[in-house]
């Protein structure tokens, strides 16, 4: 019985006939909170089997994140501190898509944006969804090969150092548990496998 | 100039001193939504430069992911509809830390709860920070080998499917992009790295 679901802030339903079994229904939603960066709902929904349940979780634009390779093979990282883990980070490049932005003009506005190059080869490694339990969050994966150093210019309050390091070092600090950012530990790995194998 | 902090519900510092012009200052914090599942904050931060800016993020109990290793060398996976991305996903079993318990505990707790296994043998692969940008939540990694099935005891509304898959079957969904949950990329990835070279 749907009430007033209001509009749905989720991507279109992706659900195979065969997982019926599985899939959650939204009756009811509504915004509990919307912040500068947070959009967090919570909806009410139909489960498999007929009850009823809540879920709550965040919009988010989607995101996009850059492995950035040097000419010698070197890849581009960020080192930022990151307020709700109350340390720095080793990072790839990423950003969140403006308004009607598509990932790829994303991407090639962060890579300028956040560490100054600019690449004449794009590739899409793949999408990854890091909090598939409460974030609508999607981070669509590039490498960014052909870089020119043009200069970087960072939005107001961001503050981070850009690294070159190599391939190697990366994964024997991934090994030492010096990089645990799920996005820049899947994108080293993704990149590892495709394009180094 | 600190009015009034409250509590910090982040993690403990960890900023060496060579990062002190990367780093963002409580000043003040707020709890703007506590519902059943997120528990939302924003907090007044000042910059390195000495400006102010806000910080809004989810403080989570933290979490566990286990990777399945039956005696066959294949892992066990399940079938999950996520509601905010309005499909099902494959992913590792996983779940959040109850109060006071123990990452291990928890990790032993969800592989009997959610896919029915007891394991003899546990090896910790890591952790991964799925959200740096607006969440505290931390995932610790394992792999459980020596398994025993005891059958699972699913929590109410919980529903997914569980599913024996082959390391090389993983990797082949996730060359395809049918493997996108961040924490199951990185886990899998890690799992080769270091137990499969």
């Amino acid at each position: 019985m749907i009430v007033d679901a209001g509009e749905d802030p989720r991507p279109p339903r992706q659900t195979a006939a065969s997982d019926a079994h599985l899939e959650e229904t939204r009756r009811l939603g509504e915004r509990v909170y919307e912040g500068a960066l947070l959009d967090v709902r919570r909806d009410t929904v139909t489960l498999p089997d007929g009850g009823t349940a809540i879920r709550e979780y965040i919009v988010h634009p989607g995101a996009v994140l850059i492995v950035p390779v040097l000419p010698d093979g070197t890849l581009v990282v960020e080192r930022q501190h990151r307020y709700p883990l109350n340390r720095v980070f080793v990072e790839f490049p990423a950003g969140k898509l403006d308004p009607g932005e598509s990932p790829l003009v994303t991407a090639q506005r962060e890579l300028r944006e956040e560490v100054g190059y600019a690449a004449s080869a794009w590739t899409r490694l793949g999408v990854i969804h890091p909090v598939v339990s409460y974030s609508t969050e999607a981070i669509e994966l590039y490498v960014a090969e052909g870089l020119t150093h043009i200069g970087r210019a960072l939005d107001d309050g961001e503050f981070l150092d850009v690294v070159a390091m190599s391939a190697d070092a990366l994964l024997a600090a991934l090994d030492r548990g010096e990089i645990t950012d799920a996005k820049t530990v899947a994108a080293l790995l993704m990149y590892m496998r495709r394009m180094r194998p």
